[in-house]
């Protein structure tokens, strides 16, 4: 074997701290299997549906902030993964995507398993690499070399996202009995020491200059992982009154001194002046709540987005600043410089979220049994600290609408896509002891059933699953629930309850059709267990959306008289 | 609405022959889906999994000869299209994917379902536009119509193959109730009138006097669908000794006058100088036979091969001459002009063809029960005419070993994917009241599962499973089952059975652990049923082994005094 670039491949990732793969089964990227496998200090498992790998590694890479890397042999295997590339891209998560491949000569020559590999993952991919045919250069083994270090500190840098490393490899893939198979002791590190982006005296005189024409700030964090430091810096604005701070459950800075209710109240507020700032700092990835992006994007108000480096999207269409920096230390500025802000601002704001934390509180309470019920009283016994995963598109909804949470919120919001959460649950939970609870919908919960397909144990997973026999959604949004095609091309009713899946991957199964067998069912739901447990609570599409339309009835008649 | 050109997209593939879409459920696919699932002549289907309904709808696409249509929304549902789309470009394969996006504007703005996809599939398409993004402008309906129009003719001209109009939707998305939804009456088509490549009289001159300097031709198609023609062409060619004709299942071409057995005396004749051809005659797609490349590889003929357009590989490495013309009419020419060819070539192959047959059919007679012999048994069973799925890896190499088969031989060659097979299968079942079997091994069967969550009735399907529990192909080849890893990481061992899944699906299941088992089961199998039915047969991934090892021994043994 003449392939110690690829072993070296190894090497250079756990030195640099890179310590988890995921493998599929392949002839061709044995090689690299193997380098990844003999690793001692390299956590290897093997998972065979490409797709759900990819987001098996997504899902621990997003804990571990660090790449997970993937390896798979050449041809429609490495397509599988393109789902959870783009989710990585979008949701800014590092990943190391290593595929094997026939040397070039022999691509479209028909030969089995070749497709046309170089850039496969076309605008999805961070950076992309092909590493040398052959190595007996000195030049060639350190362009590998140089490949894999460029690789993994693209996939670090900020934004992190996935990176692309194709292997063209040729016959044979596996080392004879007794040949050499050693990690080099001298591999060529590069290492990459990050500066922190701050704005220059001037900038901030500037910054503090500007901050004194407005009095209504609006601060919308979006999606990322928890943050004790940003949460401090955020409630202390808001009860300084410097500023309101309105949160999606996915940013994971929910709290009493934040706004949460807005997904709601924004629908049935009936005059919304007094909530229009003048001008919206943001931060952080997307947001959630339709509602609160139309208002936003209907408002005059500037804007200003905080991010190191990158490219600044214009979510509410009135970017007008792009501030280069850490969104700590401008937080930090904000606490420093700012004033109160205007009352009337505040206090709408605060008085609608109040109101409407208690509206939804007493009508939930009293309503009948669905989906939203459940997910209402299960969320009082899921334990904190945790991690919940949150499946596309109502789970996530629904969680959103009932304000704060103690536990860690994650969801696929970079391409909102239901195909890949419970491999992301999955790989959540190879990084954990806590409990991590995946709620999901029925679509999502089958699509991507393959993420039980292992020999792995994931004891502390924990699945609610809502199961309408359809994609519920649609019946709720107006325009599809008119069309005579709804149940068929809309809903697509499906008959699959989770009984022989619970069985065949070895989870606990339990049922629940109404509020006490939810109780009943969650208080024991939690306590340990070798196998992982899943709730299903079964419940009807029309009777969810009809109690949907009461409640937010309901909701709007509160809020007739608003302000009070 | 003014959607009319998406209206219109309907319409214009059903005046072009295309009346079979496959739809995922979306929201702003909305007003596509509406436009296919409304019109009188389509036949719609919808499907959830988005991987699945791609090579669902590429199993029908095979067996139609024409483009199936595919809609899909916004995100990486797009994306999950990806590893069909590769096969249907390698494989031929005509397609219309349809797919919904946001306006341009919108992309990168952190919307939901908002990925890139333009120029999605990179190279694996053979052609991809963009729709305009409204229509009011007469050049914006012109463009939208001509799309329609050059897309539909592109998949169609040869090679066929897949191809992707990407249409950017604004809301609204649904018709208002009472909104007109017309099909045009007088839509633009651009029909398209293909001519047959045939060689000029100077051309077929050249040809004769090249050909007569050949004594030893090997004619060796492809992978294609069963043509009649063609066989009897090939099949007189044979029996007037003017070429040897060497066919794999795969080119559904196999018959008493062909060489069916060379896969397996390849490897075992001692001399096959005596086999060597001086020119190679190749058309139609890939071949599978590992050893018939190598044989080919190594010999020193000159390859023809013959398609009427587009890229021609250099499967053998000595492509010397490039024949635009369709192969039918090569055949006949090459019947009509030439010789008899070197009877030592000729009775080499047929000998060792021969004497392989029986050789295989007396030792696997005799053999222990495994995978292979189940196969040999199973295949007896299978009515004529119906059609035969056959998965990678195993599965497919197993039937190759076998000799001629009366069945349609279909198998994702394109690039031997073990991803889709199942939902090929249930494409098939679609087109067709024959039945379909599906040979599939447990890797395969389990990873595209998906294929059976759906609604409609797949009661012709026949689906014999071969689990031994994990990837027996890194078993059987030689490298990866020497190496340590062999069963974590190569072999991938996996514990399910086919039975709780056979229950949640609907399917009869049966099983079958021996040879009078298989009998016994095999004389019901294809009785007519309102339920699909599944086979199991159960095999040790280690006794398969040295079952197919003592065979290849015992085979080797009756050759080694070739010829006799």
């Amino acid at each position: 074997m003449t392939l110690q670039p690829i072993i070296d491949l190894a090497a250079i990732c756990a030195k640099k701290g890179i310590k988890n793969a995921i493998l599929s089964p392949g002839s061709r990227c044995a090689p690299i299997t193997l380098a990844f496998a003999r690793h001692p200090e390299m956590h290897c498992r093997t998972i065979s549906d490409e797709r759900s790998a990819a987001f098996i590694a997504l899902g621990m890479a997003q804990q571990l902030k660090k790449p997970v890397v993937l390896v798979c042999t050449s041809g429609t295997a490495a397509l599988n993964y393109a789902p959870a590339i783009a989710e990585a891209y979008f949701q800014q998560i590092p990943l190391l995507v290593v595929t094997a491949d026939r040397p070039k000569e022999w691509i479209d020559q028909w030969d089995g398993q070749t497709i046309r590999q170089e850039k496969l993952y076309g605008q999805h991919i961070k950076k992309d690499y092909v590493f040398p045919t052959g190595y007996s250069l000195k030049d060639e083994q350190w362009h590998a070399h140089r490949i894999s270090n460029e690789a993994i500190n693209a996939a670090m840098a900020f934004p992190q996202g996935p990176v692309h490393i194709n292997i063209p490899l040729r016959e044979p893939f596996y080392p004879e009995n007794g040949e050499d198979f050693n990690y080099s002791n001298n591999i060529k590190l590069v290492q990459e020491l990050r500066g922190t982006t701050l704005l220059p005296e001037e900038g901030l005189i500037k910054v503090k200059n500007a901050l004194d024409k407005f009095q209504r700030i609006l601060i919308v964090p979006g999606q990322q992982s928890p943050n004790e430091n940003i949460g401090n810096l955020l409630n202390q604005l808001a009860k300084d009154q410097k500023a309101v701070v309105v949160t999606d459950t996915i940013c994971n800075l929910q709290s009493k001194e934040t706004i949460n209710f807005h997904d709601q109240f924004l629908q049935v507020v009936p005059e919304l002046d007094s909530f229009k700032p003048d001008l919206i700092i943001s931060f952080g990835k997307s947001i959630i709540s339709k509602s609160l992006k139309q208002f936003l994007r209907s408002s005059s108000a500037s804007h200003w987005h905080i991010q190191p480096e990158g490219y600044f999207p214009d979510t509410y269409q009135s970017l007008s600043c792009q501030i280069h920096t850490q969104p700590e230390y401008f937080l930090q500025f904000l606490l420093d410089n700012l004033k109160v802000a205007d009352q009337l601002f505040i206090e709408s704001w605060k008085e609608a979220n109040y109101l409407m934390g208690k509206a939804l509180e007493k009508h939930l309470s009293n309503a009948p049994f669905g989906e939203w019920k459940a997910i209402f009283q299960a969320l009082k016994h899921i334990p904190a600290p945790s991690k919940m995963h949150l499946a596309n598109s109502m789970a996530v909804r629904y969680v959103n609408f009932l304000g704060p949470r103690k536990q860690e919120i994650i969801c696929n919001r970079g391409t909102s896509g239901i195909d890949g959460s419970n491999s992301m649950a999955v790989g959540c939970t190879f990084t954990t002891k806590e409990f991590v609870t995946l709620i999901t919908g029925d679509m999502a919960f089958f699509y991507d059933r393959n993420a039980y397909w292992h020999n792995y144990p994931v004891s502390n997973l924990r699945v609610i699953l809502l199961n309408n026999h359809a994609g519920g959604i649609f019946r709720i949004i107006d325009g599809p629930s008119k069309q005579p095609e709804l149940e068929e091309f809309f809903e697509t009713q499906q008959a699959l309850n989770a009984e022989h899946l619970a069985k065949e991957f070895g989870f606990r199964y339990y049922t629940a059709q109404n509020e006490s067998e939810v109780e009943e069912v969650m208080e024991q739901f939690y306590h340990p267990s070798i196998h992982p447990k899943i709730l299903e609570i079964s419940t009807d599409s029309k009777t969810n959306t009809g109690i949907l339309k009461t409640i937010k009835r309901q909701l709007k008649e509160e809020f007739i008289l608003f302000p009070k």
